[in-house]
C-alpha cells in the first residue's frame, strides 16, 4: 500500500503551459479524478482510470480521490489553473480535515500550475507588476456585502485587482454591481482587461475603461483585471498593452 | 529582420516547474538576457549568447534586450518565478514606453511561470485557497507608509497575504515593522508560513503564529504567507498543513 494523491494544476488551457512535474505525475497515475471538461484535456493512457465528475461537487470529488489513495492507488486530481487558487486543493484539505484520521498520514502533494490571472496578465502585458489582489466572484462562495467590502478596501489599497469567475449563472447581477463599486472607487478612466479563455483557440482579449465596461463583456471563462491608479496603457499596432510600473511613486 | 523578445518565467528554481512554452523559447533564442544567478539555471547551448547582468539594473537589462530584438535577434529575458509578478515584464514595458517609437512594433511576448507564492502555497497546503493579495516589501520600491497602509487594508479585507522579498539588505527593519503591523491587525494566533527556496535543494518550510514570528525567520529567498482569519492548520505526521477554505462563512 503506497498510494499517493497529487492535486495538479493543468494551467489555463494550452498544453505548453503544463509543467513537467504535472505531466510526470499524470504518467504515473493509476487514477485521474476531475471535473469532466478538465479531464478531457488529458490524453487517455492504458493503466489510468479516469473518474469524471460534475461541477460543484468538489467535496465529493475530493473525498473520492482520498478514498482511492487510501486504498493504495496513485491518484491525480486535476484542477484548472493552479490548484491552490480558487480550485481543488482547498476542497481536498476540507475533505481531509473532515475525514477519517487515517487520511492524515497519506502522501499528498499539491503541484502548482499557471493560474488564470498570470496567463491573462502575460497576454496583456504586466498589469500585475506591482501589488495586487485576487478576488473570486463565484456564486455561493460569499455573500455580496463581503465582496462589496473587499472591493472597496482593495481599491483604497490601490491594488491591481484580479477577478475570478466574474459572472455566474446563479448570480448574474453581482458582476454588474461589482463594476459599479469599482467605477465609484476607482473612477471611469481606470483600465480594465477582459481576458477570455487565454491559451485556448477561443482566446479573446479586450482592454477598455471602467466607464466603458459592461458586465456582458465577461462570462465564466473570463478573467478580469482592473488596473491600479498607476497602471499604464501603451497603444501599439498589435493592440494595447497594460502594465503597472514597479515603483509606487 | 524578424527579431522577437520573450520575457520568460523560469519558476522558483526546480526544472520540473518550467513550462514547455519557456523551454521552447529558450531553444529558439539567439540571445538570453538575465540576472546572472537566473542565467546559471539555463543550460548553455551553441548558438545562444548569454548576457548576464547584476541585480538592480532591470531597466538597463530591459533596454539591452529590446535593442537586441530591434536588431533582429531572438531574445529571451529570463525572470525568476512569473515575469509579471514583481519581476522583469514591468521593467521591459517601462523601457519600451521610454524608448524609441520603433520599439513599439516589436514582437514581444510574456511567457508566464510559476511565481513563488504559488510554489510556496502548494508546498504548505492551500493557504491561498480563498481571496488573497500579494505585496512586495523589496527596498526602494515604495515608502514605508504605503506598505503600512496596504498591510492594514489587506488585514481589514481579510485577505491571505503573500509577502515577496520580505527582508532586504538596504532596509532590514521594514519586515520587523510589517510583522508588528500584522500582529496588531490580525492578532498573535494567526498562522504565518515562511517558505524558503521552494523547489531547490535549500528548500525549508516553517509554519508558526504571528506571535512567534521573528523577522530573522526570513531572508531574500523567503516567501511569506500570512493566513486570513479563516485559514486552518492541520497537524499531521509529516508536518503542518495550512489551507484556507473556499467559503467565506
Amino acid at each position: 500500500m503506497s498510494g499517493w494523491l497529487a492535486v495538479a494544476g493543468i494551467g489555463p488551457g494550452g498544453a505548453a503551459l503544463i509543467t513537467p512535474e504535472v505531466t510526470d505525475a499524470l504518467a504515473e497515475a493509476t487514477d485521474v479524478v476531475g471535473y469532466a471538461p478538465y479531464l478531457a484535456r488529458i490524453a487517455p493512457r492504458a493503466g489510468a482510470a479516469f473518474h469524471a465528475s460534475d461541477n460543484r461537487v468538489e467535496l465529493e470529488r475530493a473525498a473520492h480521490a482520498l478514498t482511492l489513495a487510501a486504498a493504495g492507488r496513485c491518484v491525480v486530481v486535476v484542477s484548472s489553473g493552479d490548484p491552490g487558487v480558487f480550485a481543488m486543493a482547498a476542497a481536498v484539505f476540507e475533505a481531509l480535515e473532515a475525514g477519517p484520521e487515517t487520511w492524515r498520514t497519506l502522501d499528498i502533494r499539491v503541484l502548482p500550475g499557471i493560474t488564470a490571472m498570470l496567463a491573462a496578465s502575460a497576454r496583456a502585458g504586466a498589469p500585475l507588476g506591482h501589488d495586487f489582489c485576487a478576488i473570486n466572484l463565484s456564486n455561493n462562495l460569499k455573500p455580496w456585502p463581503v465582496i462589496d467590502h473587499r472591493l472597496r478596501l482593495a481599491a483604497e489599497a490601490d491594488f491591481a485587482i484580479a477577478l475570478y469567475n466574474p459572472r455566474s449563472v446563479a448570480r448574474p447581477d453581482d458582476f454588474a454591481r461589482a463594476l459599479d463599486v469599482l467605477r465609484e472607487a476607482c473612477g471611469p478612466e481606470r483600465p480594465i482587461l477582459f481576458a477570455r479563455a487565454v491559451s485556448t483557440p477561443e482566446e479573446a482579449l479586450r482592454v477598455v475603461t471602467l466607464g466603458e465596461a459592461r458586465s456582458e463583456m465577461a462570462d465564466m471563462r473570463t478573467l478580469v483585471i482592473v488596473g491600479s491608479s498607476r497602471t499604464r496603457r501603451i497603444d501599439r499596432p498589435g493592440g494595447s498593452l497594460l502594465y503597472t510600473p514597479r515603483f509606487a511613486a
